[in-house]
C-alpha cells in the first residue's frame, strides 16, 4: 500500500530581473520563482511534483500556504488521493478558515494550485502517462466529477457539460493522430517583445521568431504611446502583414484610457490587446471590446477563479481566454472554464512563459483539442523561451509547434540541481556575490 | 524628527470556535483572528495599531504579508509618511512582485490593509483627533487626493468625486451635532444568529436585541431549509413585524438555488438577503436582485476590492454595499467605494463583527454621514456583541446606536495582555491544557 509520506515545497528564484527578461509596463523586475511542491511517497521513484509562479518577493508567502494546503494529504494512500481526484480537490479546496483569505483568490489559490498541480502529476506518473492522455482517456462522467461547477450552474449545468464531453468523445483518437501528423500544437511567442529590450534586439528577436516558424507575436505596449508606436511599426516591418500580431498592456489602462491608447495602436491592426485593464473588470473588459472591435480582447493570466471567466463569457466581454495554469486551482478548475468556453464559443489560448508554465499548458492545449473544442481555429497557445532548461520533461517547439509530450506526468519536475542552486534565499546562485548585487539593487526600489 | 522605528506584527488568535460564536453555513468553526500591525516610532507613547481580521489558520500568512508590506515605511520620519497618505498608500500598494500575488486581492490585500490602517490610526493619534474626525477636517481635494481611483475612471471621475464632496462640505458640522443629539449612528445586531445556537438561545438572544434597543437583527441561514424557516418565524415571533429582519447565507448557494431558497423565506419578509452566492459574482447577483426583489440583495465583506464594487453599482447588483474595513486596502480604497456608492445612489451599511471590525467601522459610517452621504435613510451598521473587552477604546453602543469615538486614533489598539495572551501558537491561552483540546478538535476536522 504505497503512501504519500511527506509534502516538501520549495522557494525557488531565478533572478530575470538582471536581464530585463519579462519586462513589461506593469512588472518592471520580475524575479521569476515558484513555489514548488514536491509530494513524495514510500514507493521508489513516485512522487509528484507541481508549482505555482510567481515573480519574486512574496513567494514564500505561497511556499508556506502550499505547506499548509497539502497537510492533509500526508499518511493518505497514494490510491485513495488519484482514485478520488474531485473528493481530494473539494477536501483541500473547503478548509474554512483558509477559505477567508480569499476566498478562492490570491495566495491560498495559487497554494491550491500547486498543491493539485503535483496532485495530477503524482496521478499521471502513477497512470504511466502524460497527464493529457490521462485525461483523454477519462469518460466524460469521470471529467465531469472532477471539475469543480460549484456556483456556474447559471452558466453550465452539470448535464451541459456531460452532454459537450460525450458528443466529443468518438472522436477523440482521430484528432490525437491529427496533432501527431501536423507536429503538435501551435503556438506563438513572446520572447521578443518584452518593453526592456532595446530595438535593436526586438528587431533581432523577430526576424529569429519569424526564422523559427513562427506565424504570431506578441508585444508588450502601455508604458509610452511613441514608443509603442515605433515597436510595433519595426515589428510589421520584420513578420510583414500575413503574420498576426497581439498586443499586451499587463493592466495598465483605465477603460477610456485603454480605448483611446489601443485607437492609436488600431493602424498596425493587432490580432488582440491583452490584459487592457484589471483583470477583474468583467464589465470594463466587456466595454473596451465594444469599442475596439474588430481587434479582440483577451485576458486571463490574472484571472483568479472559475467565477471571473463565468461572467467573462456571460458578458461577452473577451475573444480569447488566456487561462493561467498555476493560478487556477489545477486540472480541476481549468476544465470548468474550459467546459464554459466551449459553450460559449470562446477560444482558450492559455497564459505560459514564467517557470514552467510552457510545460503545463501544452498538456491542456492538446487535451482540449482532443477532448473539448476540437477545433485549431483561433487558437495558440503562448511559448516563450526561457528557464527550460531546469525542467527534467522540457517543453519541446518544433515549427511554432507544441511537440505532443509522452513522458508521464504533467511535466512540472525541475532538477534537483536547479533546486538546490536557485532556493531562496540559501540556495548556492543567491549566496554568491552577483546575487547580493542584485539584491541591492532589488532593495533600492523601495 | 520622530520617526519610524519598527513595524510588529502579532499573530493573535481567539478560540471562538469553542463556543460556536461566528458559526454559520459557510464558517462553521472559526477562530477569531487578526494580523496585528503596531507601528512604533521614537516618539515617547506614539504608535500607530491596525489589523486585518481573519478566521484563524493562514492568520500567520497575513502577518508575513504585512511584514513584508511595512518595510518600506522603516525609518522614514512620521511627518512624510502621514503627511502624505495618498503617497504612502500608492509607494506600499506598487510593489510589483507582491501585486502578482493578487493584484489587489486576497492575502496580499488584507496585508496591506492592515498595514495602512495602522499608518491611519498613526496619523489621527498623532493630529489627535480620533479618525472620523481627522477625516472629517480635510478638504474635499485632500479626501480625493488620497483615495485610490485607478480603474474606476469609467464610473467615477476625480471632477465627480470632488463635486460631491464640495456639496456636502458646507454642512459637515451641522451633521456631526446631529449625529450627538440624535446619540450616534444606527447599528443592528448579528449576535442573536448564528448557526450553531439552538433555538432557545436563539429567542433568549433575539429578546435581548429587542431589549436593548434594536430595530434590526440578523440570522444566519442556508444550511437547511427547515430549519431556516423555523428560526426565521421564531424571530417574527420574538421581534414583531415592524422591526427588520436580515438574513445571511454566507455565499453556500449557486444562483438558481439561491432565488429558490430566498423565495421560500419571502413570507418572513426580509429587509436583505447577504451573500447569497460567490463574492464575486457581480452578474449573479445581479440576476439574484432582479428576482428576489422587493427583498434587497447586500453583499461586499468578500468583496475584494474597488473594482468589484465598481461593478456592482454599473451592474446594479446590489441594494446595500457591505464593504469591509480589513480586506479593502484602508481608507484609501473604502473612500472610493463611499464615493462610488454615493453616485449610484447604494446605502453603505459596512460589514463588521469579527475581531475589532466594530471598533473600525464606527469612524467609517459617522465620516460617510457627515461628508458623503448626508443621510441615515436605509443604513444601519453592523455589530457583534463580542471580544470588544481586548481592545483599548472599545465602540460603545447605547439604544441600537454607535456612540461617537472622541479618543484619537482609530480605535484600534488592543491592550498587550490581550496580544500576549492570544498570540499564536505561543501566548499562555493557546499553551494551557484547554488550548490543546481545541487545538486537538481543530485537527479532527481535517
Amino acid at each position: 500500500m504505497t503512501s504519500i509520506t511527506a509534502i516538501r515545497v520549495h522557494d525557488v528564484r531565478f533572478p530575470t530581473s538582471l536581464t530585463m527578461d519579462g519586462s513589461d509596463a506593469m512588472n518592471k523586475d520580475g524575479d521569476y520563482s515558484a513555489a514548488y511542491v514536491v509530494i513524495e511517497t514510500d514507493e521508489p521513484g513516485l512522487s509528484g511534483y507541481g508549482f505555482t509562479f510567481t515573480i519574486g518577493r512574496g513567494n514564500d508567502l505561497c511556499v508556506e500556504a502550499a505547506r499548509q494546503r497539502g497537510i492533509p494529504l500526508i499518511g493518505r494512500r497514494v490510491r485513495d488521493v488519484v482514485g478520488d481526484l474531485g473528493g481530494t480537490y473539494r477536501e483541500l479546496a473547503s478548509d474554512s478558515q483558509l477559505r477567508w483569505l480569499g476566498p478562492e483568490k490570491g495566495v491560498v489559490h495559487l497554494a491550491l494550485a500547486a498543491v493539485m498541480n503535483a496532485v495530477w502529476d503524482l496521478a499521471a506518473r502513477r497512470a504511466g502517462k502524460p497527464l493529457w492522455r490521462l485525461l483523454a482517456d477519462m469518460t466524460p462522467e469521470e471529467l465531469v466529477d472532477v471539475a469543480d461547477l460549484r456556483y456556474l450552474s447559471d452558466a453550465l449545468t452539470r448535464d451541459e457539460a456531460l452532454e459537450m464531453l460525450a458528443e466529443m468523445e468518438p472522436t477523440r483518437k482521430r484528432r490525437i493522430a491529427e496533432l501527431e501528423l501536423r507536429g503538435g500544437y501551435p503556438c506563438y511567442t513572446t520572447s521578443a517583445g518584452w518593453l526592456g529590450y532595446s530595438d535593436d534586439k526586438l528587431r533581432r528577436l523577430l526576424q529569429e521568431a519569424v526564422d523559427e516558424g513562427y506565424r504570431h507575436v506578441k508585444l508588450k505596449v502601455g508604458a509610452d504611446i511613441d514608443d509603442d508606436v515605433r515597436r510595433l511599426r519595426i515589428a510589421r516591418e520584420v513578420i510583414g502583414w500575413d503574420a498576426a500580431l497581439m498586443i499586451d498592456a499587463n493592466q495598465v489602462w483605465d477603460v477610456p484610457e485603454a480605448i483611446e491608447w489601443i485607437g492609436r495602436l488600431a493602424e498596425f491592426k493587432p490580432m488582440w490587446i491583452e490584459e487592457p485593464t484589471s483583470p477583474d473588470d468583467v464589465l470594463g473588459h466587456a466595454a473596451i471590446r465594444k469599442a475596439v472591435a474588430p481587434i479582440g480582447v483577451a485576458t486571463g493570466e490574472h484571472g483568479m477563479n472559475r467565477v471571473l471567466f463565468k461572467q467573462m463569457f456571460q458578458a461577452e466581454a473577451i475573444d480569447y481566454c488566456q487561462l493561467d495554469s498555476a493560478r487556477l486551482a489545477s486540472i480541476n478548475e481549468i476544465l470548468a472554464v474550459y467546459l464554459m468556453a466551449k459553450k460559449f464559443g470562446v477560444p482558450v489560448c492559455p497564459h505560459a512563459g514564467g517557470v514552467g508554465l510552457c510545460e503545463l499548458v501544452q498538456h491542456l492545449s492538446i487535451f482540449d483539442y482532443v477532448a473539448i473544442s476540437g477545433t485549431l481555429e483561433n487558437r495558440v497557445t503562448e511559448y516563450v523561451d526561457h528557464l527550460h532548461e531546469h525542467f527534467v520533461d522540457p517543453c519541446i517547439i518544433r515549427n511554432g509547434n507544441y511537440v505532443l509530450p509522452n513522458a508521464p506526468g504533467y511535466s512540472a519536475e525541475m532538477f534537483e540541481e536547479s533546486v538546490r542552486e536557485y532556493s531562496f534565499p540559501n540556495g548556492s546562485h543567491w549566496v554568491s556575490s552577483a546575487a547580493i548585487e542584485g539584491l541591492a539593487l532589488e532593495a533600492s526600489v523601495h
